[in-house]
């Protein structure tokens, strides 16, 4: 499958702690499954750490090749949260406090401590748009086609679907999954031969090794029509093997 | 912390399946940590799709930035597999059966059917030198300073650990983890004193919301003594906020 420019994004999983190993991502999972299912494919992911250059760099260069951008990490208070100023930076715009978020985290914190770590989690670029978070209330926003999430992917999760209608979504990628204990390396010619025959399904072929040996093909495309013809064939191909 | 250049890596994980949202990359969190062990810090991941210009790209910018660059992912017998051809073409070398590497999968495949696809999996560039595969005898293998390893994290966890003496090690990072149930926003002034104090020191902040909101502050440095001094006065804070 190719997709046209429109219905491309990537990816900055912005955060010390994958890259030290200490964290699995898990966002990149959720918000490419997301993207998915509204017709946007992933195109390519970077994880990078927490320094304002490779940040500006990055998204700088992610955005010109790719319709949307989303960022994970780094809008937190703390002293490592340096995205939204990064972000500012990329888009040459001042890194001042956004009125809206301002103010929400002003009324969460009402009763508390409205410190300076707080209010830092309302500083974004001058014309951001929010993206409201209706867990902890630390807003993420939005510049142009970069679209800027928070790292803990429970916050990330509540936030996402919330662009619903802000994104421009194209045709639902379909997937299909089929489980056989048959080894890749039994089927790889014949599933070549198919794949030449199906140009606009893409299928992905992963071998697992639990008690026995096995793999799992993967049919992706846009056209239910010919996942099926595709299915049916990798199927017969299958029985004639088993 | 600022490494040297000869005590960077960076990692490729090549796959569809990681971009749709499929899978959960788990590879790039055992190589981080196996490295940091070793004293080489991950500086990049790029996640990239199963395509040859991307890939040759990708490698190719990549072994110029850092000392080690591992990819993960399709070097076994399916038509999605093009990481060896192209890592070939990153080196100009021929793409073409490792003598030693065919023996081996000959012998392991004796009693059954040696076709194409099981085959294609002892092709390699001209001048590859082998990672065994102690797992499922499909080698991987390195040229100058890019390793090629395969997808599947049992495989992979296997197989890294032979690279042992091949790769130059430094002194190991070193990390501490403090848990607190404070929130970020807490203590996040005086953990950017503390941070501007201990530079040798990185220390990360990753707020929670499990029961109670928490955070993890994770230190990180090549020196014990340093952390331990940051860890002292980070506890002290602690305890006088709660």
């Amino acid at each position: 499958m190719k997709f046209k420019k429109e219905f491309t994004a990537g990816i900055v999983i912005i955060g010390n702690e994958i890259l030290s190993g200490r964290t699995v991502d898990k966002n990149t999972s959720f918000i490419a499954t997301w993207l998915n299912d509204r017709g946007i494919s992933v195109e390519q992911v970077r994880v990078i750490p927490d320094k304002e250059h490779i940040i500006i760099d990055t998204v700088n260069e992610l955005r010109k090749k790719f319709a949307y951008i989303f960022t994970t990490g780094g809008i937190g208070p703390t002293h490592d949260d340096i995205t939204a100023e990064s972000i500012s930076k990329v888009f040459n715009q001042k890194y001042q406090y956004h009125p809206e978020a301002y103010k929400i985290l002003e009324e969460f914190y009402k009763n508390q401590d409205f410190n300076d770590g707080r209010k830092k989690m309302a500083k974004m670029p001058e014309y951001a748009k929010l993206i409201p978070n209706p867990k902890t209330f630390a807003a993420g926003f939005y510049v142009e086609n970069v679209f800027v999430l928070p790292g803990v992917p429970s916050i990330l999760q509540a936030m996402l679907p919330l662009l619903e209608n802000i994104i421009k979504t194209g045709k639902k990628i379909l997937s299909l999954s089929i489980d056989t204990r048959l080894r890749e390396s039994e089927i790889a010619n014949d599933l070549t031969k198919i794949q030449t025959k199906y140009i606009d399904v893409d299928i992905g072929s992963y071998p697992y090794f639990k008690e026995k040996p096995g793999t799992i093909l993967v049919l992706r495309s846009m056209n239910k029509e010919l996942i099926n013809q595709c299915n049916h064939e990798i199927e017969e191909m299958l029985k004639n093997k088993l």
